[in-house]
This record gives structure tokens, C-alpha cells and sequence, in this order.
């Protein structure tokens, strides 16, 4: 598949840890274009092959939708029945989980839908008891055995084969898809062992979730579809653009939310998001959702993972309970990322603590998402939850599929009580779970400790109302007998609450959560507690957790949303600085090359100015020090008479010289002739705007037209991080 | 509201029909954000001021969606009852619709729910006669007079006060937002006449939409806050910000799609769209939809325009239908665009014609949007529709609200027909009335076109299927008894298909499609049919309807979507060309006030470089003309000594001078000391981009430091004109 030889191969590649230069690339891939154009007119071949070339495109999407679709499928199946294999087996086929053994089961009724006799738990099946203290210890030691196996394995195989496969992955993305290259970061490797360890960390009741984690599996995917097509494979920039959408599919498959996803990658983790994307994203997106309904993992049929619906309006009134929500997600928010910051390395301990302490609690045992769909439940008819058991007013003739306005019953206090146990569960064990040395995405963690919460409040709001009608607030739109509060929609504010605390996603985060409930109607309540949480946690700091982690790994990540309001000047930023030796620059006809070669060795720059003389020091061009290492190389080896002494020319003709002087080295082929310059007097902000925007790598600082100095992107990144009072030196990479 | 003192006052506003500076806008911006801040530590009073100033673009978007939010409820209930007024009149109540007349009735029964006594047709008003062939001429002859009334004032409003009320208003609103200014195109007068003639021309029953001229409207409203606010009336650049989200809550009020508008704003509208617009935007556009909602002039509470409920999936096999349809949607497409150019300017006659040839069919008499949603509907039990008279099976135990697999009755056939007389009719009629000098939307008109033609498709399907269950095709999937064919969702497709290949939206087209009628199922379907009909439409040419009429009107809009792949190099671009004079250049200390004053008088360009010497040529700086012009004439009043023969000194210290000589000017605070440059040999692909992105106004060409020449935007507008065989001449302003 590859239709074009480089020029120069290798000549074009970065090194790992470096930054892509954005225009360079799209100057390539316009090259790259015109080529199979003009060539496309000369044979049907050529004709068909610009063809191919230019729906490869559509066809990695395609490729991606359905791979990451897939994986997504089986990592649902495989959590499925991992997180059942602690407590029992199915007898009939050991590889169904729970649900499924007993959905082939002709003996089950409808009200126990969970119990049927295929299905044993552990004790049952070793002892034959399935009652009693001792089958419950014993079922309680084999849950926390069976963690500690998947754990230990997921913890080894991540140490063992795939180190990037660890944490969540979006921080990381994040800087790729912003151009800095990581090589491994999403190769084949690393999805494979994503993909295991992923299964194997969610099964293992750690509280963590799949979400994070998916989106990078589906960048692996792209990355690895990306090597199929030279297009996307020899040219960094368009990788990225293809990246982007693997994003948005994979959060497509992550929350069954393909608008919210290509939203996501829009405004979270995207750099470079040209209107062509968008509409890529959105095709992967859709073919990445549809896939994952076909496999149908959750047996519903439903692209929708909660799907809820609520037959009650929500009340003006209801506001203040909502905004108050929003208050506990930016807390959360800030105390996640602020205690984020010093995991816990030690995951068999953590796993064991998190099953010693999860097992007794029916509503930490189960698995998280599993939690968040009961809590986002309305209790309709049908529904046999404990957080359902209210007390029936005899005195009431509606129809029974319709429970408003009765007081709790024993059921919901007592689940009051383990919700709240649960919530502290929750809160402490996240914090020390996110960061460690496996796959762990922080969504669904999110959004339980913010589910419990809200409905926590939910209930008790709920309650009020029924038992102070006469209450002023409660007189307009709670009388009695009225429906009017839906603890379930608390329970979905509150999960979007820390949700946004925590990620500081505004208009993909109220996506996601419409299109994970479908209901439209109660985006006005989701976005108040989007938004309220985004305002408490930025009262606290501007960062959001990926935004943390990139600062704490020091990667050269130029954050698009940070406004530069300084009042510096380009002078105040370039180097060199005032008491520092010249810059290093080649002129076009007067150093050797062993000048060059000197220079090379005795610095590190990635590439150097040349200047017309050193006392015009008027600019003519760049060169990478890539190019000119390789052009140097080459050219000692295969061209005759160039020697130390021979004088490198960038200039357009080298001068007819005598026979007896060494050859001269002709470089004008590899000068850059259209560096960016800006003046001195350039406000930083400008610079800084110009940095983003056209994704350089450095930018050369002259004045009246004399070369004065050069900005890189670090250079950049280091003075806004001295702006704003931050070590300068934790940005570590070039 | 005025916090701040420009320094120099008038010098940074911009002539009409001129473009923006984008970097120097936004670093405008940044100037005053520093200066508030500061400022904001002195004292309580300048804290609560920042306060303000920093709540303020909340506080215009919540502005914004209420007031368009209500004006899109106010136009909607005058064309609801101003359209029926062309049929009769509500006796209990003049102002009530027909519809509204007969709620408030009693005597109404379901089946009946538009006959009742007190609406009647002005036939039976006038002669008492409600049949027969007198009242229905009666009827017919007033139906025409009351819509030529409409279009009459409509015309005459527009003509009179506000020329820029013509037309959708989007192709205008895509400049402005790029960059241009045109004064009053956003103004008081216009939003007031646009509402009010937007009335009339709607329900004078011409083939046109609301949907466009309400984003115009959205804007108009969003420019009217923008005048409260310094921060906004006195930014060109921020002012933009607040017009993106204002078209976002347009389109959110014309269609009840909050996500869909910001979308459309995103992905067809905005030129420079940062994540805080986004974000902003949503807010607007969700306001704006509530608002809506709470007017309810539907009187159905829904915040979508046209619910539809299918109780059936779609089936693989129905793609081919649908990219059949796409296909017609692409055709329709091109179709409107190329003839759309020469649009027919006598109002009065196409409304003559228009309501002639509409009355007698039941199909295009009624509203358009009417008309749309019928043609979505599935025939559910209770649907009284012509389109859903099917001949029952009596042989069938099935329940009524469930009607598959049945023929079609005489009903449907004639509805058949006159549904393909109305297609005919809307193609020819939408044709002629776009472009004419009255509001004018084509999503309405273009989704009807599209809906007709997939109704038909669609009840053709269904029939095929019922009579041939044999056939390969059905055998899998249609059986006989079985629900299979949606001739509703088939209409869908086609309204999508249709506006899709006139105005080219993908993902907001499919967003919208999906709020607007609440099916997330049927994405697939939506999509391929919006891929296909895209694809169809760019075969014939690459411009969208916006475009189009954005090049018809000579505008300079660098479009964001072009790809520019041609070989060129700035040299080849810039100006002076190879015999032209040499470039008008100020020096930094040897030019005097006359010589100014004359390279003023003799040209007409927006700035001049200023350079160190004439030998030299080495750039320092760059000073507009404007400011040149106001700083001459401010010295020439109010600077003793400055006289004709007066040194401009641009350096930072001028020299001292003896008292006989005339005093020096100084200048260097006009001077704009980083402006921007590229190298001669810079691709003008990069320039382009560097255009684009930066929203420059003109850069300076140089090589080696010497300055060679400069680029407007409109020199690169040009280039891409004559690169694309288009003629550089049709770039018509600044």
C-alpha cells in the first residue's frame, strides 16, 4: 500500500520525546496529495490508486469503528463473567456469567430473575451449603482470593510486557494527539495488553472503570490501522487527525454515546480538529456504537447503558438541591485531583482491602455499573430494590405502576444507611485506586461516588416533601399524592456533578449523560450542576485531572484553553538570553564542514539558523540538525572531495572553485527557506497564540530584519509555566 | 457600562465593508482584560466592576436565548394564525387560530378536531354558504388576495427600511463572522423589520422557510447585547464570539435543537469558534429552546418539531431506498444551487402563482411544516390521514394501532398524487422564490421537497413488499403479517437527504435531524443518506448553497473547508508584481508630513510598511493608514511647529533639532512594531493556512531581511480564485 518513496528516507521521522512540527507535516501531505493527483491522469492504475488513497480515510474509520466496537463487546462479556467467577459458576456452561446462566434457565420466574439452580455460588458448590455463616465466610475469602488473582495478574502482565498500558491514557493521548511523540504509546503491544489487564483490573473489583482506559484502546486501534495506509502511516500530523477520531470512538463505545464522544474528542482531548474530522469522528463513532450493539453484551438491545425514564417534570425549586449537587462534584473534583497526585503503588493491597471491605456491602459488592443503573432507577412497579421498598397508603387507588408521594419504608432507610457507608467506601478507596500501575479510568467511579450522593438527596428531599407538604416550597408543585420527586434524576445530577468536577467537561459531559439516560428534558438540571461543579473546582485550580497529570509528568503539552494575558514580549523569552553565548547559527557560504560537525557535537539544538554572514546576521533559513547530520553523513560517504575543509554552501550556486581546493558541499536542498520569524517587540501573547495555532516547533526572533534569537516550544511552555508561578523546569521533554 | 477609555479614541474602529485584524482584536482584548485585572485590586467598587465584566458574556447569552427564544415564539403563533386567517376567521375570538379557535370550543369532538362552529371559512362568513362551488371560488379567490396582501407589505416593509431583512441571511452572517464588517446588516432595524416581514412572507404560503432568517434574527439580537457591553460593542473580534452563539441559538429556536444548533454554528457558520464559545453556546441555544418551550406556540409541549414514534427497526435492505434517496437529495441539491443564481425578482407575481396553483391541492395548501409532519407520521389508529387510509384485513386479529402489511386503499392512491403534483410544484416553486428580496429560509421548503419524495418512495416499498412477499429481497425480513416498512421514516430520510445537498451540514444536519424528531435508531439511515446526497451534490460542484451565494455576492470569506494544494510561493502572490511601481513604504526618519500626506492622497492601501532606509529595505514596523491619517491631522491642530516640511520620525528617539528647523513628529506609537512576516519562498498553502488560522488582515513578504513586497487577504482570496479557473475580479471588497 505504500504509492510514494520519500525523498529522503528517514530524513523526515522525529525521535522519540520530540514535537511534530504541524506545518512541516501538512506541507508533506500537500506534497504527498499533488503527487497522486498529477499522476492519477496517467494510467487507470495511477487514477484507481488516487482513488483508494483518497477513501483510505473512510476506511480506517470503518476499520476502527468496527475493531474498537468489538473489543469493547468482549471486554464488556469477559467483565461480565470475571466479576460473577468470584461469587459462583454457572453449572450448565462454566463460561456464562450469572445473568446469562440463569436467562437459559427454564426454572426461573420472573421475580427471581438472579436465582436459579444453575447458578452456585462457591460454598454451595464446595460444601454443599449454600446458607450459613460458614458458606458466607467462605464465599467472602474465595471474592477476595479470586480479586487478589486477577490483580496480581493484571499488575504483572502490565509490568511484565506493556508499561504504558497503565492508568487511564487520556493525559498521555492528550500530549500525542497535541504532537509530541511517544513511540509504544499506542502500539500493538500495549492494546493487547490493555485489553487484558483492563478486563482482569475491572474484574477484580478494584473501583475503577473502563472508560478511560477504552479510549485508548480504540487510539491503538487507529494507531494500528494507520500503519496500513502510508498516508496516515509516514506523516505524524495526519495520524493525529485519524487519532482524534479513534478518541471519539472510543468513548462512543465506552458510555454508547456517539455524539458525546466526537464531543468529547472536540473539546477534551483533541488538538488539531479540522471540520473533516468532525465528520470522520462522527462516522467511526456511529460504527463503533452500532458494532458494540451488535454484539450486545448487556443483552438490552439498548445503545444506551442507563437508559432511564422518569415520568415526572422536574420543578424550579429542585434547582437548589441540583446546585448543591454541583457543590459536591467540585469538591470532589479538587479532592480527587489534589490527593490524585500520590497514588498508591501497592495494587494487591489495595485489591485486597477493596474486597475485604467491598464484599459485605450489597451495594459496593456489586459491580460499579451495575450500581450507577440502580441508582439512576425510578422505583416503577416492577422493581424488586430494596431502595424501592416504600409503604403502600391503602387509602390510594392509583395504579401500581406509579409510586408517588409514600413514605420510605424499613428497605430504604436501611439502604440510606449502606448508601452512605458505601459513598465514604467509595470516596477513599478512588482516590487511592486512581494512579496505580494498571488500566483504571475514573468515570464510573466518578460518577457512583456522585450517583450515591445525589441519591442520598434525592431520598431525603423526597421524604421531606411527603411528610411537610404544608411546607412554603414544597406548597406549588408537591401536594399530596403528586409525583413530584424522582430521587433517580438526583442520583443522574449527582453523577454528572463529580463527573465534571473532576474532568471539567462541559458540553460533552452534559451530551454524554443525555445520551446515556435518553432524556432531553432534564438537560437543564445536568447543565447547572455541570456547570456549578466546573466553577467550584476551578475556584480551587484551573486543571482538570488530565490536564494534573500532564503538569506532573512534565510532557510539553500547550494547553489550548489557557488564556496568556502577560505583558511580555518575545525578547523576554527567546534565547540567548542576556549574559548567554551567541546563538549558534551557519552562515550560507563561509563555514566547513567540520565547523558544522563541531557545532553538531558540541550542542543539542534541533536545528540551526543560517544567516546570510555573522555580521549582516541577515536570515535566510532553518536547518534540522536531523537533515544536516544525515546530508553530512551521506555525503562523506558518497560524494568525492568533500572533506573537513570543504565549505558548506546554502546559498543557490556554489562558486565554480579551482581543482586543488576541496570540493564544496551543496545544502540548499535541505534548508528550510520559510522560517517562521517574528519580531522581538511581538507581544508573548501573539507568540503563544501562533505556537498553537499553527503547532510549531520553534519560531526565530528578529528585529529590522536581523536574526536576534530563537523561541522553541519549550522555551514557551517554560515561561508560562514561570507566569504562572510554577517550576519552569518541570516541563521535561523537547 | 463603559469601564474603559480607549486611548485613542476612533482609531481602532474599521471602515464598513472592510475585514478585521483578528490578532490585533484579540490583543486588544487582552489589553483591557490586564488592565481590569489590575485595576481590581485598588478597590471594592473596580473588584465588583471586574466581577461584572467577567459575568457579562453569561449575562448576553442568557440575553440572547430569552429574546430569540421569545421572538421565535411570538413569529410562530402570528404565522399559526395568520395563515389560517387566509381560510377564515375565529368568531368566538379573531386572534385565535383555527386550531386555538376549536381547542376553546366545546362542542368539539376528537374526530373532529378542525370542524367547529366557531371558525369559518370567509365564504360561509360573507354568504352563509359553507359547500359548494360559490364559496370554494370565494374561498380560493380570497386565499390569493390575502396572501398577495401579505407578500405586498412584506416586500414593501423590507424595500422601504431595511434592505439587508432580505434573503436567509446566512451567507452574510458567515462573512461577518469571518471577519468583514457591514454596519446595519445586524442592526435594530433590521432584526425589527426581518421579524415582522418574516410573518408575512411565511404565511403569504410562499415556498420559503423561517429557519434561516431566524439565525439572522438570533443575531441581530446577539449584536443588540453585545451594544450594552464595552467588552463586546468596542471588540470586533469578541463581538464575533457572541454572534457565533447566537446563530447556535437560531437554529436551536428553529428547530427545537439546542445540540444541533451548536453544531450548525460549529460546523457551517463560525469562523473562529474557541471552546469557551462552545460552551457558551450551548448555554444560549439551550435557553433559547426553553424559552421556546414555554411559550409553547404548538400547544403540544414538546421541545421537538416533528415527534415521530416508529415501532419498527429498519432493515440493511432499506439502504439501497435510502441512498437512492440521498441521491435525489444531491440532485435537488445541485439542482437549487445552479438555477437558485437567477432568482425571480417579482414578488407579487410568484405569490400570485404560488397561491393559485397551492390552494386547490390539500397538500401544498396547508403550512409546510404541516405538511412535513404528516408526511413523517406512521399511521398509528387514530390518524385520520388521506396517507393512511389502507384497506384493513379482516382475516387479521391483530390490534389497531398496529397496521402492517396492508394494501394501500384509494386513499393512499390518491394522496400518491397529488403528493407527486405537490413535488413537482415545491421543486419548481422553492426554485423561484429563493433569492427573492424578502426573508426567505430553504430548510422548510428543501426538507418538504425531500419528505414528498420519500413518502412516495417509501409507500412504493411498502406496497411492493405487501404485494410481492416472495421477492428475495422481502423474504428475510417481510414476511407476510410482518410490520416492516416505515413509509414515515422514508420521508425522514429524504428531508434529510434534500438539505443536505443544498447546504452540505453532515454532522449537524444529522444531529438536528435526530432532536428534531427524537429517533436516535434511525442515525444509520440519516447518515447514509446525508453521506450519499453530499457526495452527489460535490460531484457537481463544491459549494453549498451559503458558499455559493457568498461567491455570487463577491464577498471575502477565506473558507475554512477549501484545501488549498496548488504549487504557488508567496513571491508569485505578493504584490508588486514584476512591473508594477515599487511597494509604497514609509522610512523610519527621512520622510516629512507632506511626503506622507501625498502617499496618502495618491493611494488608497490600509497601511504602509515602514522600513529603516530606502537602501536598505530592512521592515521595522507597520502603521494603518487610519492611524497615520487622525495622527497628522491631531498634530497639524494641536502640535505647535509641525508643519509640511516636518520629519515623521518612527525611531524611538528623534533627533534634537535647532529651533529654525521644523519641529520633529513623532509616530512611534502608531506604529505597529510586530507585523507579520513570512519569506518569499514561503508555499502559499502555508500562508493561506497562516491566514485562516490567525485571521491576519495582510502580511509582509521579505527575504533575507530585505522587505520585497505584502499580501492582503484579498490578494490571497484572488489567487484562489484564479487557481480554482474562478475569475479574481469577483472579490469584490477589502
Amino acid at each position: 500500500m505504500d504509492f510514494l518513496d520519500e525523498p529522503f528516507p528517514d530524513v523526515s521521522t522525529y525521535e522519540d520525546f520530540h514535537t511534530i512540527d504541524w506545518l512541516r507535516e501538512k506541507s508533506r501531505d500537500t506534497d504527498r496529495h499533488r503527487k497522486i493527483t498529477s499522476k492519477s491522469k496517467e494510467s487507470l492504475w495511477e487514477l484507481i490508486k488516487s482513488l483508494l488513497d483518497a477513501w483510505s480515510g473512510w476506511v480506517v474509520m470503518l476499520l476502527i469503528g468496527l475493531l474498537s466496537g468489538t473489543l469493547a463487546g468482549v471486554i464488556d462479556l469477559a467483565v461480565d463473567w470475571m466479576t460473577d467467577l468470584k461469587e459462583g459458576v454457572c453449572l450448565s456452561a462454566f463460561w456464562y456469567s450469572h445473568e446469562q446462566c440463569c436467562w437459559t434457565s427454564n426454572e426461573t420466574t420472573f421475580d427471581d430473575r438472579d436465582k436459579c439452580p444453575q447458578w452456585q455460588k462457591w460454598a454451595e458448590l464446595m460444601t454443599g451449603h449454600a446458607e450459613g455463616a460458614g458458606a458466607y465466610v467462605l464465599n467472602y475469602f474465595l471474592y477476595i482470593l479470586w480479586a487478589l488473582l486477577f490483580s496480581f495478574l493484571a499488575v504483572s502482565l502490565v509490568r511484565v510486557f506493556a508499561p504504558y498500558a497503565c492508568g487511564s491514557g487520556i493525559p498521555e493521548i492528550k500530549t500525542i494527539l497535541s504532537g509530541f511523540i511517544i513511540r509504544g504509546y499506542l502500539g500493538k503491544w500495549t492494546l493487547l495488553i490493555k485489553t487484558v489487564t483492563l478486563v482482569l483490573a475491572v474484574s477484580s473489583g478494584l473501583s475503577l472503570g473502563k472508560e478511560g482506559p477504552l479510549v485508548h484502546v480504540a487510539c491503538c486501534c487507529g494507531n494500528l490501522f494507520c500503519s496500513l495506509f502510508s498516508k496516515y502511516s509516514k506523516n505524524e500530523g495526519k495520524r493525529r487527525e485519524v487519532l482524534s477520531a479513534a478518541a471519539a470512538a472510543g468513548v462512543s463505545v465506552a458510555f454508547g454515546a456517539p455524539i458525546g464522544g466526537v464531543l468529547f474528542s472536540l473539546e477534551e482531548v483533541s488538538y488539531y480538529f479540522p471540520l473533516k474530522t468532525l465528520w470522520r469522528s462522527f462516522f467511526a463513532a456511529l460504527v463503533a456504537a452500532f458494532t458494540l450493539r451488535s454484539i450486545n453484551p448487556f443483552g438490552n438491545s439498548r445503545l444506551v447503558l442507563f437508559y432511564v425514564e422518569y415520568h415526572t417534570p422536574w420543578y424550579m425549586a429542585e434547582l437548589v438541591p441540583f446546585i448543591l449537587l454541583g457543590v459536591f462534584g467540585g469538591l470532589w473534583g479538587t479532592l480527587f485531583i489534589r490527593l490524585g497526585k500520590y497514588p498508591v503503588l501497592e495494587v494487591i493491597a489495595v485489591t485486597g482491602i477493596t474486597a475485604l471491605l467491598a464484599y459485605p456491602n450489597p451495594y459496593t459488592r456489586r459491580s460499579t455499573s451495575e450500581l450507577i443503573s440502580e441508582l439512576f432507577n425510578d422505583c416503577g412497579a416492577l422493581e424488586s430494590s430494596q431502595l424501592c421498598d416504600y409503604v403502600n397508603n391503602p387509602n390510594m387507588s392509583r395504579p401500581v405502576d406509579d409510586i408517588p408521594d409514600r413514605p420510605a419504608g424499613p428497605g430504604v432507610y436501611n439502604a440510606l444507611w449502606q448508601l452512605t457507608l458505601a459513598l465514604i467506601f467509595k470516596i477513599v478507596i478512588t482516590i487511592f485506586t486512581f494512579g496505580m500501575k494498571i488500566p483504571s479510568g475514573l468515570f464510573i467511579p466518578s460518577m457512583a461516588v456522585g450517583a450515591i450522593a445525589g441519591r442520598i438527596v434525592g431520598i431525603a428531599v423526597e421524604q421531606m416533601a411527603y411528610h411537610h407538604h404544608d411546607w412554603i416550597i414544597f406548597k406549588n408543585w408537591c401536594r399530596p399524592g403528586a409525583d413530584c420527586v424522582t430521587p433517580g434524576l438526583y442520583a443522574m445530577v449527582g453523577a454528572a456533578a463529580c463527573l465534571g468536577g473532576v474532568t471539567r467537561m462541559t458540553v460533552s459531559l452534559v451530551v454524554i449523560m443525555f445520551e446515556l439516560t435518553g432524556g432531553l428534558e432534564y438537560i437543564v438540571p445536568l447543565m447547572a450542576a455541570a456547570v456549578t461543579s466546573k466553577w467550584v473546582a476551578d475556584a480551587f485550580g484551573k486543571e482538570g485531572i488530565y490536564e494534573s497529570h500532564i503538569l506532573l509528568n512534565g510532557y510539553p503539552y500547550l494547553d489550548v484553553r489557557d488564556e496568556f494575558t502577560h505583558r511580555t514580549l518575545a525578547t523576554d523569552v527567546m534565547r540567548p538570553r542576556r549574559n548567554d553565548p551567541p546563538l549558534a547559527v551557519l552562515t550560507q557560504d563561509s563555514t566547513t564542514v567540520e565547523d558544522v560537525e563541531t557545532l553538531i557535537k558540541d550542542t543539542d539544538y534541533n536545528g540551526f539558523p543560517v544567516v546570510v554572514s555573522r555580521e549582516s546576521e541577515r536570515l535566510i533559513g532553518f536547518v534540522q540538525r536531523r537533515d544536516l547530520t544525515l546530508a553530512i553523513k551521506n555525503a562523506r560517504q558518497k560524494q568525492d572531495g568533500v572533506v573537513s575543509s570543504s565549505v558548506v554552501y546554502f546559498t543557490e550556486d556554489a562558486p565554480q572553485l579551482p581543482a586543488s581546493n576541496p570540493q564544496p558541499l551543496k545544502l540548499r536542498r535541505i534548508l528550510n527557506l520559510s522560517p517562521f520569524t517574528v519580531t522581538d517587540h511581538t507581544p508573548m501573547e501573539t507568540v503563544v497564540d501562533i505556537f498553537r495555532k499553527l503547532g510549531l516547533r520553534q519560531c526565530l526572533v528578529t528585529r529590522s530584519g536581523r536574526l536576534l534569537g530563537i523561541i522553541t516550544k519549550k522555551d514557551v511552555l517554560r515561561h508560562m509555566a514561570q507566569m504562572m508561578n510554577q517550576d519552569p523546569e518541570s516541563i521535561m521533554f523537547n
